[in-house]
């Protein structure tokens, strides 16, 4: 029976071993945050005090962290992983980070043997909870096909995005297209409506003209046109603008790296750093919407 | 048998004639280019010398003219049809204008009980040809169920976008929406390429995540991903940048007038506006694309 | 003695007006506000009942109007100053429109051998009652060399830009450029202080260096640096975010009827758009810099 | 007599070293490619054969490098100088980078009581040549007042922006300032010349009104302007589009270090990113004028 260690137990990477544990796995968790190891630990997985107890005969190891620092200490800080884990273990790191470090991270681990695929995911936390995330991975075609089942626990869509590291790069390229969906949609409605057009009408000729985007089809921005997006419920819930303004940040350190033109993708995160700094970050990032509507 | 008289015989007023003319409807056809007009004659249509002599004993009248004071000439200017048509005579102008001038000449002719819907289309000349344009129509009810045969001889999806000028609003939203969709799925396929990703793979992952979008799935605009996209065929056919700017100009202008916010629009705008300056205005509207590859 | 008619009493006119009388020109006044008009009887100017009674026997009509609208039916509406005019009478319009309708009126104006300048100005109602206002001016030479004197009494600074409607594409530039330093400064003072920079001694080096402009140097936007700037005194006084918007707008009608370039000019706009829907219409403009500093 | 170790002689480091030896410092200096090399020793220079015998017996090393990984490399990488350098010396880095690097080579450099300030420059290769340059610092006021005889050889402008790093800071503000007075600048002067004035005429009057810059006043960015310029020279010379590049991609990502608002900052960025990559890299960073010029 396959041994999965898991790191980082938040709204994310809780869900998430949930559902490996529901399907039958055996799951060794780890977190800082005691309650959210004993919430898994009621489902049915085990705990340790340490990482390096955590990883002890695991074939897998799973993380799902903050930033690029985390990723680097728990595998390659002082005392990381990499002293403790066995030639051929599979890496899964499901973190959002800079691809740069999944590469470095991924080479070192290299040296002992170790695989290692970037695998970020999307789909929020109703995603993780329903077990229908999608996750854009980088890694080889090896290892892909190694954690694939795994993943298919977890998530619907499974993408191979490519060598280590191109699955933050799909990431941050989706990401910075979503949010510029999201704010040029909310842009287009509010011109209608300023000019006398109905939100729903509109929404519903272009979603079936050559405006159609997943912002206006499933995740209208405008409250009222579609009674379960987070517009309709005072942008509560979904994926909040504080989050998405980390991605942007991302995009952007990846775009001055490689010397990429992205003119919108820089205009949106300074969008979105506005409406941050109005006091926004915890709202869902359709809320964008508000800054174009308020009169 | 209901009389139509046509008046706007180019690329796209053309093939739209030539559709009603298929469908067995009497037209009586004008346009300043004569062998425009000897084309549709030889389809069928009728012509006469003078705009008074076509709409005689009319029923319908459809134009497709290239701005607003075209349109203000033909029906209210100098000698216009104001003064020849007949009461209850239904006007069809689906030329892309300002709401503004829409909405003035409606009035003026309802003066005379003519009534007027707006009804600009999109779909380019492939659709103008097929009988496949969208049309977005503004006026009353009772209009636009009179006029809904007719267009859907010429088109496939008939919108209902409210009150005199809502058709174009409906238009210019969007095409704003449109132009911002590929743009930034321009930048983002572009920082993939930039950061060692193959296009059609990020193109495909993209589709089936929260990156979804017209430009995307149907028209992409990176050489090579789609066969029968313009893209692949040096950017040839399609809709032309110059055409794309004139209409941004518009829903800037109109932007202004509503005192909207259109960050990304605006941007948009003058996007393309360096592309044209840069001697593009005749490749299709995807070709932003080039804007960002060329190194 | 000369003889001027005066049109517009508000917060620029009124104290424009006081100068002239203070300087002994004879001045017959006309606002809609009858207690403006008392104002500047009380100062020593002649007023009557309607527009054709105040330029009787004048010689310089002078107007500041709030739009284009206001100008055009001043001069040329129904009953209109057009048909009281002497020939070879000057008129002076000071209003902030756009240059096509200066051109327009001027051009109607012209039949009667009445001369048109357009001379808006810059400078505030500081500048209005200090008698030190930049005047930005378009008409003929000798329309110009008319009119200095008079502007000398109103304002320091008299530009003369080129024919009728120059006047007014100068201060559409020039305030558009200004709308830019003021949000450029802006984020780049409180980039400074988000890295730990004093915003005053990052000011003094920029002023000295190549950074430096005029709102930089004279004008400071951020709190503290500057004691006398409207930034030190709660963003009162200057020049309201809502008059920068207006001539923002202004700026882009401008640059979409010449097909001009204006990527920075449109996003402050948009910059400033969002400013004034969180409730800052009424503020000076440079309180922009909140947007950037408030965390 | 003060001994200086100078380590890079490229087209600032070579002239800023010549201008030491002018003034009578005797100076070690280092420089990868030999040409470099020998062009100083015929100034009077002395050299040696490894970085670390250049160093001995110095009082005070300066660099004028590419990046920060050179950098770091030279002070701190594998035999770096911080193996050689006496208790007490100065290291003034002149080179421009960003801040955080300099601030961890100045940390780690502090524990064998090596002072640091970071120095970079603006000018350009005039400056350096004529010892006119400014100087933006960053370190303890002892070492600021300890390197200021010797940066005032070398420039006219000597700045104390802060603490270690704040020169880097500084400087990369007000760059980025710049680059949006030059294309804020430019798109003014042709907006103003699309619509018909003069842009020396035009020049002038903002010049004396609130859109006064830099960029406007001593480096007007439009041919014909100002003859000394290098707009009046083909843009040759002066300051080139790719430096101003690699200086806007440090300001971007300082900004999102310090999670700031650089609207204007970002989009110039991209608008210099998109003429870069039309062939205009070598060109002075005032040739963004013709992307909205060319018609």
């Amino acid at each position: 029976m396959m041994k999965i260690a898991f790191f980082g137990l938040g709204n994310m990477g809780g869900p998430m071993a949930a559902n490996l544990l529901k399907a039958g796995f055996e799951v060794n968790v780890f977190d800082l945050f005691p309650k959210a190891v004993e919430q898994l630990v009621a489902l049915g997985a085990t705990t340790a005090d340490t990482p390096k107890d955590i990883v002890q005969d695991c074939d897998v190891v799973i993380s799902m962290l903050p930033a690029g620092k985390h990723v680097r200490e728990l595998y390659i800080g002082e005392d990381g992983l990499i002293n403790y884990l066995n030639v051929g273990t599979l890496v899964i790191d499901s973190s959002t980070i800079d691809s740069a470090t999944a590469q470095s991270v991924a080479a070192i681990l290299a040296n002992k043997q170790i695989n290692f695929i970037d695998a970020p995911v999307s789909g929020g936390v109703a995603g993780a909870t329903a077990g229908t995330l999608s996750f854009m991975t980088g890694g080889s075609l090896s290892s892909f096909n190694q954690a694939k089942p795994l993943l298919e626990v977890m998530g619907k869509n499974i993408f191979h995005a490519g060598e280590v590291g191109a699955g933050q790069v799909a990431k941050v390229c989706n990401n910075m297209l979503l949010s510029i969906l999201m704010v040029g949609t909310s842009e287009a409605l509010q011109l209608g409506v300023d000019n006398g057009l109905d939100p729903t009408v509109l929404s519903e000729i272009m979603s079936k003209s050559s405006g159609s985007n997943w912002t206006l089809d499933v995740y209208n921005p405008c409250p009222g046109v579609m009674p379960t997006s987070p517009a309709s419920n005072e942008y509560q819930g979904g994926f909040m603008t504080d989050l998405m303004l980390k991605d942007l940040g991302l995009a952007m350190d990846t775009a001055v790296g490689s010397q990429s033109t992205t003119p919108l993708g820089a205009l949106t995160r300074n969008l979105y750093s506005i409406h941050q700094k109005s006091g926004n970050g915890k709202k869902d990032f359709s809320s964008i919407f508000e800054q174009f509507s308020s009169k």
